[in-house]
C-alpha cells in the first residue's frame, strides 16, 4: 500500500468489517495445544500478541486494558490480600495487582503454558519481574476446575479470559453457575471483575454478561474504555455483595492511588469517571437485555 | 472474504493502519469542485458518506457525532437564539441545533453545494425537513470569508469542518487568527465549539487545536467520544469568554434537555460526564503540548 | 491505498490467495433467481461482470477469452452451419460465432435471463447487435434439459458455463453422461469445446474435465491462455470424433480466418500455436490424472 | 479472511491492482545496503523471496522463471563454455547454467551480497551446491562496471536483474549503450538474454526493452511465460549476432536437452514453442513501439 509496507495483519470484527495493521515482522508463531499464538511487530502498535487471529495486547496500549481491568476492583475492595487471576497469561494483569502493597498472594490460573512462556520471552515489558515475585503462584490448568475445587477464599477475583466462543473452552466461565461459585469464594466483602467483550462490536454478549453477573451479586456495574489496538471500546463488569462499585467516587480513587503510592499511566479518578459514565444509547440497550447465560443455554460471541 | 461479500471500502488512518468496511453498493459517486463525494451502502454501518476517501457520517452512528458536537455548546449557552454552523453540509448539525426552541435563526455556511444536494437526495435521515425550516439560512461559500465579513453577532458558533489538511482549504479555520475573529462575533456570552480531530489517531493535531483555542478564550475544554464508523474516538474543543464548560454538571444537562423537551439518543448528563472526563495519559499529553497554530505556521494533519 | 482509490473488489482463488481490483463504481447489483450479479467499473480493467463474487468478463480483455473459446472449434469444423452455445449470457460468445459466414443458426441456452438483460443494458460492447441477429435463437432454460431433449443436430457445441461448484447447478454439465449426449447431437463431424477452469489454480479439476471428455471422444485436446482480469491462465478442452484438434496447423488457422474475412484481436495462427503448446509440467500433470467425472461421483471445484 | 489465516502479503501491480498472498510466517527480514529483503512462508507458494515489496521467486514455481530465462539462450548457443550471469543472487540461474556439461566457467555478478547470503541460508532449494561448484566465480559488485571493465569474452550473457525503476540502479542495464557493450563481449557467436518485465502489466517497458536490444543485435526475439507467483505473464528478450532465436525448432530443443542429459521440469520443445508464439494483440503492440532506451533518456517502470 505504501513504500513502507507490504505485510498486513487483517482482523475481522464481523465477516464484513475488518482492521488492517501493517507488520514489520512476524516475530514468533506457534500452535500450542489450545491455540495459534503469534507475536508480531506492527508499525503503529509495536509488538502485538495475537491468539487465534485476535489481538490480545499491544505494546502501545496494553496499559489501558490492564489498568482498566485491575484497579477499579482493587480500589473498591480497599485492602486486598489474596487475589485470583483467571487467564492473563501475558503477566500484565499480575503486574498491576502486585502494585498494591496489601497483596500477600496472587494466584494466576492459565490453561496454556505456551502463552506464559512466549510472553516471558518476547513480551517482557508486560511481565518484567512478575513471575519471579515471591507473592505469585502460577497454576497451569483450567480456570473452571480451579474455581470449583479451591478451598480458599479470595479478596478479589479477576477474569482476564478469552471471549466466550462457541467452540472454545471459555464460554462456561461466563455462566451464572460459574458466577455463583465465584460469589462463594470471595464472600461478602470480596470483589469480582471480568472482561466482558466490546459493548459496540458485540453488544448483546456484553449485555448478557452484565445481566448474568447481576443475577448473582447484590451490586453490579458495567464500564468500558477505548483500546486503540482493539479498534473498539472494550467492556468490563464488576460486582460485589458488600461494596457498590457505582458509589466509587473519583476523589476516592485518586486518594487511594496516592495513599498506596501506585503509579498508573491511564487510570485515575477522572479515567474512572469516564469509564463508569456510560452514554445513553448503550446504557438503555444494556439494561434492556434480560437474558441470563447458563451452562444449559450459554451466551456465545456471534460468529 | 466471505460468502456474503467481496466489495470493500478501505480507509487509512496511517500508511500502516487501515479499516475495511464491506459494501453492498456504491450508491452514488461524484467529483465536485472540491472533493470526491461518495455515498456507499455498507453491511455494518448502513449508508456512509465518504469525502476524499474519509468517512464523514454513517447511518448507524451519525447521531453520536452530531449530538456530541452540538448539545454541550447549546446547553452551555442556555438560551441560544442565533447559531452559526460552519461546514456541516449533511444537515445533521442543523437538525440538532433546531431542536432548541429558543433558536430563531440558524445560518449554515458550506463551501460545497454538491454535498448539500447529495445529502438531501441520498441521506434524508440526516436532514429531513431541515432545509425547509424557515429558521434556516443556507449560504454556499467559504466559511473563512463569511466569518471575517459578517456584521452580525452569534450566540453559538459550531465548526463542523473537514480536517486541516496541508493541501486543503480548511486549515486556516484552525488558526489563532480565525479563533480571534470568532471571539469577536460571539462576544462575551457566546459559545464556540469545533471538531478537533481524533485524540488517539492524531494526538498532536488535537492538542494544538485545543492549545490554539485556549490562546483566545478565557474558558476552554476538550472532550471526546468513540464513533464506531470512524473506528476511533473523536475529539472536540469548546470555549467561551463568559461561561466555563468544565463547570457544566450532568444534572444540569439532564434538566436542560428535559426543560426544552429535547429528544436525544446518545447525549444526556451521563454521556456528558463520560466525554468531559478524559483519561490521565490523554490529559497529560494534551496539556503538555504548547504550540499555537497560526496562518504563518499552521498545524496540519499528518500525511 | 492511494490518492486515487479506496474501493476494492477482492476475489479469492483460495482462502489464502486473493486479488484486489480498484473500483470507480459498482454500476449495478442485482440478486437474480440464481446468483448475485454485479457490473462494476474498475480502474485497470474497465467494466467487469461479476457473478457470485467471481470475475466473468472484463471490458479490457474479454476478447481473449471469447476468441480462445470459439475460434479453434469453428475452424476445426471448417464450415459450421448450426452452433449451440450453452451459457454465455453476455453475448460475446455469440458475437464470435456469428463472424463465420457459414453460420445459419446459433442457439444460445442460458438459465439466467437477468444476466442476458443486464449484459444488454450495461455491457453492450460484448453483444452489440447480437441478440437482434436473425440467425440467433435465445432459449432461457437449463442447458442440461435442452441438450437431453433436443432432436436437432449441431455442427459445433460451445460450453461457456460457470464452474462446477458443489452447490451449483452446472456440475452435471462436466460429467461423462453429459458429454456422451453431446457426442450424439454433434455426430461424427461435429466439434465440442468447453471452458475447463484454470490449469494452474485448479489443476485437478482441469485435468478431470479433459480426462472425462477424452473418455467419450476419439480426438481430444486441452489448451490454455492467460487472461489478465482472471489473474490466471484459463483452460479449455476441445473434442471431436471426426477431426483431430492437435493437427490444426497455424498456417491453416491464418488461411481460414482470411478466407472467411474474420477480424480477431487476439487469435491467429501464432496464438493458436501458443495455446495448444503446453509446457512440460502442466502436460505431465494433466495426462497423469486418471479420473472420470460422473453424475454419481462428479468433479467439483475445490472450495 | 478465513479460519486459517490472518497475515497477508499485499503486492501492487498498479496503485489500483494488487495481489494478496496468505502468510504463515515472515521467516527473515533485513534491510541491506540496497533493499528490503524478506523471506516469507506463504500458504499457496511456499517460501517467497521479496525484494522491496516485489515477489522475486517462490518455492512453488521458481523453476518456471529460471528455466525460461536460461535454457533458450544456452541451447541457441549450442556449446557454451563461459557464461556471465548479471544479478541472480538466489543462485537458481546458476543452477540451470551448470546443468550444461560444456560449461567451464560461470561468473555471477550481484551487487547485494546479503541476497546471496540469505538465499544460501533460507532458500537452499534454489542454490544447493551451486556456490561450491568449482566452475562458479562469484563477484559482489555493480554489473554495469563489470561489463564495461571486463577484458574477457563470454558465450552467453544472462541478465537476471531487478526492474528498471526510476530511483533504482538497474535502469542503465536496459539501455542501448549497455547492450552495445554486451554485444562486444559476446562477439558474433554469443547469445544474450534478459528478463524484460511483464508484457501485460507493463507492455510499454517490455516493448522498449525489445526495441532497444533489436537496435544492437542482428537477431532478436521476445517471448513470455505465465508465472503463478508473479500473478502475471513474464517477458524475456533474447538476441545474438550469429544465431537466430526465431529459428530454434522444438524438435531441436528436445534433442539438445536429451543429448546433454539435462533434466527440466517446465522447459522442453513444446514449452519453447508456447513461449515463442506470441498472441496477435501482444505481437502487434510490441512491434508498434519504436522507442530506444538510452542513458540520456531511459525507459523506466511506470510508478
Amino acid at each position: 500500500m505504501s513504500a513502507r509496507n507490504w505485510f498486513w495483519y487483517i482482523e475481522f470484527d464481523t465477516p464484513t468489517h475488518a482492521h488492517m495493521k501493517g507488520l514489520k515482522r512476524i516475530v514468533y508463531r506457534h500452535r500450542s495445544k489450545y491455540q495459534d499464538i503469534v507475536v508480531a511487530e506492527s508499525f503503529d502498535f509495536g509488538l502485538v500478541l495475537i491468539l487465534d487471529g485476535k489481538t490480545q495486547s499491544s505494546q502501545k496500549d496494553e496499559f489501558i486494558y490492564h489498568e482498566a481491568l485491575v484497579h477499579p476492583a482493587m480500589i473498591l475492595h480497599g485492602s486486598p490480600r489474596r487475589v485470583l487471576v483467571l487467564g492473563g497469561g501475558e503477566g500484565a494483569t499480575l503486574r498491576e495487582v502486585l502494585k498494591y502493597p496489601t497483596v500477600e498472594e496472587a494466584i494466576m490460573v492459565d490453561i496454556d503454558e505456551d502463552v506464559v512462556r512466549i510472553s516471558r520471552e518476547y513480551l517482557r515489558f508486560m511481565n518484567e519481574g512478575v513471575f519471579e515475585d515471591r507473592r505469585v503462584k502460577l497454576v497451569i490448568g483450567d480456570a473452571l476446575d480451579y474455581v470449583f475445587s479451591t478451598k480458599d477464599k479470595y479478596d478479589v477475583v479477576i477474569a482476564d479470559l478469552s471471549d466466550p466462543l462457541e467452540e472454545g473452552p471459555a464460554y462456561k466461565l461466563y455462566t451464572v453457575e460459574f458466577y455463583r461459585r465465584v460469589a462463594e469464594i470471595i464472600g461478602d466483602t470480596g470483589v469480582f471483575v471480568t472482561q466482558a467483550t466490546s459493548p459496540t462490536n458485540t453488544p448483546r454478549t456484553h449485555a448478557v454478561i452484565y445481566r448474568t453477573v447481576r443475577e448473582v451479586f447484590r451490586y453490579t456495574a458495567y464500564y468500558h474504555i477505548f483500546i486503540p489496538s482493539f479498534e473498539a471500546v472494550w467492556g468490563f463488569v464488576i460486582a460485589s455483595n458488600g461494596r457498590d462499585p457505582r458509589k466509587l467516587e473519583s476523589e476516592h480513587v485518586d486518594r487511594e492511588l496516592h495513599r498506596n503510592n501506585i503509579k498508573t499511566r491511564f487510570y485515575d479518578g477522572e479515567a474512572h469517571k469516564h469509564m463508569f459514565s456510560v452514554p445513553k444509547h448503550l446504557r438503555e440497550y444494556i439494561e434492556s437485555v434480560d437474558e441470563v447465560s447458563t451452562v444449559e443455554k450459554p451466551i456465545y460471541m456471534p460468529a
